[in-house]
């Protein structure tokens, strides 16, 4: 690559455009921003901007462009595939001023906001006028609304509700050359001319930099039901999932939790509350929601007689709010509780549901055979399994050097299984050099030249999703 | 444009291509192919092909995208836009023999289907297994699925579970030059790469033939309720719109008519059993949908209780299926009924769904302007509105020289209410010359840029979209 490194012209400049109080120059702030959740790696930016306005952004752009500086546009920084990482130093664009719910329009069912608003901010605002936002990552109490545009996140409630992308009708856009889009309109139906709202969810911050987004709302479910399903096999479970849905519910979470997950969070939480007995293999989390508490009981009966066919054992219904919160706040922090065990590495892997208990097997011989363990869990009724691979008592050079080839076998019976590499983290730093597992080279050729079209100098975030 | 006119050494290459059976040259054939049922156009091409596999599809490209021939993909000829128009004649490329279904997956509630499915048959091949495919254009009893792909299409069920976008998982697609790509993965979430599956929904046959798609399936609801409500007012009525909504209800289907389109529909079919009021000026079709009767009854109860504050009229529940098929029935036949009666054009206009009463006032003062009537119906509960714009006694010259202003009009005010110019007809050919009023030149250049990283000759389906 071909970029410029800053020089004292360009960073008074910068400073004209965002005022002296946004921008950060010391080594501390720099490398503050030069990382995310995404293991240890560091990265920091030669600057870190924070602007404002949408005006400030297509400024700092335009000089960007000019003068060949790489810019990597950035949040909360809670994101796992490192598309928040300044791989090429540059201008760092925290976009955290960018923090107003703009309006909340309770007539059309849809929110206006900026994209540095939390997650769960947002969701709290909404659901004090009755409305639903549900996009519910398990970061949701840090991350930031952008964040959850760019890597189109999900989280458990995406089984019945979907996707970020599945609740965005509009966004306005900064391009790599300062040029502001509208992508769309704020209507729920749209066939005018192409897509771009849909090219910029997920292109991880690529193609733009969003500045504003509409999103859609829905009416908050009064009631909800959680229960907590206890298997001897991991295979029985992930096959209880699909039957779930066969039997004609839609859960509005299903969760898939392996032993150790379960085990290593109760520890990292200390949390004696709940227990796990000794012949249990892995859990299913699941929730229903609706209206109707009856609908709810009915429909709980049914996953009882479904997953009895599995050998489930005996089921948890939680009695309270508190415990619904408890059983929850558990599976919410699995992630950081194997974070804090070992050195790992973390799959986003996505099958077709019926396929889990296939990937699950796969994953678990594919470890055998490169010496590592695994501990699996996530949003099964989506397919999606996050595998976190530990590194334990693995050597440094097996680690470096082995462990790349068992993750492309694991990602290779991913897409043999009808999936692919990532459910809902993105590709980003860390999982781009396996694209080409799932693309062909004419696919990643396409998307590379849509790449180009957005931003001909490759200014914008590079280093991400391609090599 | 410059392309070439077909030689017969061309021809020679296409018939050993597809079979001399599958080659349509006569006038008659090209005449028949170069029309779709928007208003009476006419573009015949120069020779019909009817391939069978992706494999034929990619070699028909390969000489089409060499020689500089346009190629117009068509299907069931249905579309409202003139997207499958021949505009430069060249090759139609039709796909009516790609009329399997590959396979209905229960255990992952999804299907594979080519493009030439009819959009029913599709539902009542899912419906038989318990399973539901709810995008419901009116012409579902003819149009193709690819067609729906291309359009992004609707119908009276988005409401609650969405357009055909939200129901498109992965596409094998052949491009422009002959190669052939599948867009995304077989599962439910997907965060790898650009999202080329959406960007090729609603792209109008532009960018690439849809050759397979998988398709999103949900649990057949089990119940459903239907009832319409008549309106002294067709104001109240669209306000009625959005409280419903606001009353946390999510109808299934919440359809307007205004007076004429139910009257001109009653005569039309000679349907003596449906009665008008005469102090009625517009008709609500609200249906509700679920799993459980008495949750219905009681959605039905709290909708009653909302378009009584808008002085809504007798509403007429549906006691029987029969009644129910008879009621959509005129709903579904509206379109066919204006047409039938005067030369008109349809515009497919999109709003949030509050400003729908302000859309609808706003065209009936247009009309007074440019001394046109109109008649008004649509997918309410979206805020698309299907303006029938009839010619009546509007003199050629004013149909023709005037008119266009008036539909301009129309759209400004369309997209200055937050809405844009096709809610689920798409762009094609007739609304082209309208684009710049949704879209600035950067958006529109984006688009064109898009475009070009597809098809750089502009060989697939040109003069569509864009000028």
């Amino acid at each position: 690559m071909k970029f410029n490194k800053l020089t004292n012209k360009h960073i008074d400049k910068l400073i004209s455009i965002v005022g002296i109080k946004y921008v950060h120059q010391s080594k501390q702030k720099r490398v503050e921003y030069g990382s995310d959740e995404t293991e240890d790696f560091s990265f920091p930016p030669e600057i870190v901007l924070l602007p404002k306005t949408k005006e400030e952004v297509s400024e700092i752009m335009k000089l960007a462009y000019e003068f060949n500086l790489p810019v990597t546009p950035m949040g909360a920084r809670t994101g796992l595939s490192g598309g928040a990482l300044s791989i090429y130093g540059g201008i760092g664009l925290s976009m955290e001023r960018f923090n107003k719910i703009i309006k909340i329009d309770e007539d059309n069912l849809q929110v206006i906001v900026q994209p540095g608003v939390i997650t769960e901010v947002l969701q709290n605002e909404c659901k004090a006028k009755g409305l639903y936002y549900a996009p519910d990552p398990a970061s949701r109490g840090t991350c930031f609304i952008g964040g959850n545009l760019a890597e189109n996140s999900g989280g458990p409630r995406a089984v019945k509700y979907g996707v970020t992308k599945d609740f965005v009708l509009n966004l306005e856009v900064v391009l790599p050359n300062g040029d502001v889009i509208e992508t769309g309109a704020n209507t729920l139906k749209n066939s005018t001319g192409y897509n771009l709202t849909q090219l910029m969810v997920g292109s991880e911050g690529t193609l733009g930099i969003i500045t504003k987004a509409v999103l859609k709302l829905l009416p908050y479910p009064k009631q909800n039901l959680l229960m907590l399903v206890p298997f001897k096999s991991a295979t029985k479970a992930c096959e209880a999932v699909s039957a779930i849905f066969k039997a004609g519910i839609t859960p509005s979470a299903l969760e898939f939790m392996e032993r150790d997950a379960i085990v290593w969070t109760i520890d990292f939480l200390n949390e004696k509350s709940i227990k796990i007995e000794d012949d249990v293999a892995a859990q299913l989390l699941i929730e229903v929601d609706g209206n109707n508490a009856e609908v709810l009981f009915k429909d709980c009966e049914i996953i009882a007689e479904v997953v009895d066919k599995f050998e489930a054992g005996e089921i948890l219904f939680a009695e309270s709010e508190a415990q619904k919160d408890a059983l929850w706040f558990i599976r919410r922090r699995v992630g950081e509780a194997v974070k804090s065990n070992s050195i790992y590495k973390e799959e986003d892997t996505v099958v077709p549901r019926f396929e889990l208990a296939n990937l699950l097997k796969g994953v678990k011989k594919i470890g055998e055979k490169y010496g590592f363990t695994s501990v699996c869990y996530g949003h099964a009724g989506d397919g999606n399994l996050h595998i976190n691979i530990i590194k334990g008592k693995l050597s440094d050079a097996a680690w470096k050097n082995e462990l790349p080839k068992g993750i492309r076998e694991i990602f290779e019976l991913t897409v043999a299984l009808g999936g692919t590499l990532s459910g809902e983290h993105g590709i980003g730093y860390v999982q781009k050099n396996y694209m080409d597992i799932a693309f062909s080279n004419v696919e990643l050729d396409l998307m590379k030249a849509i790449k180009k079209a957005f931003d001909s100098k490759g200014i914008l975030n590079p280093g991400k999703i391609f090599e």
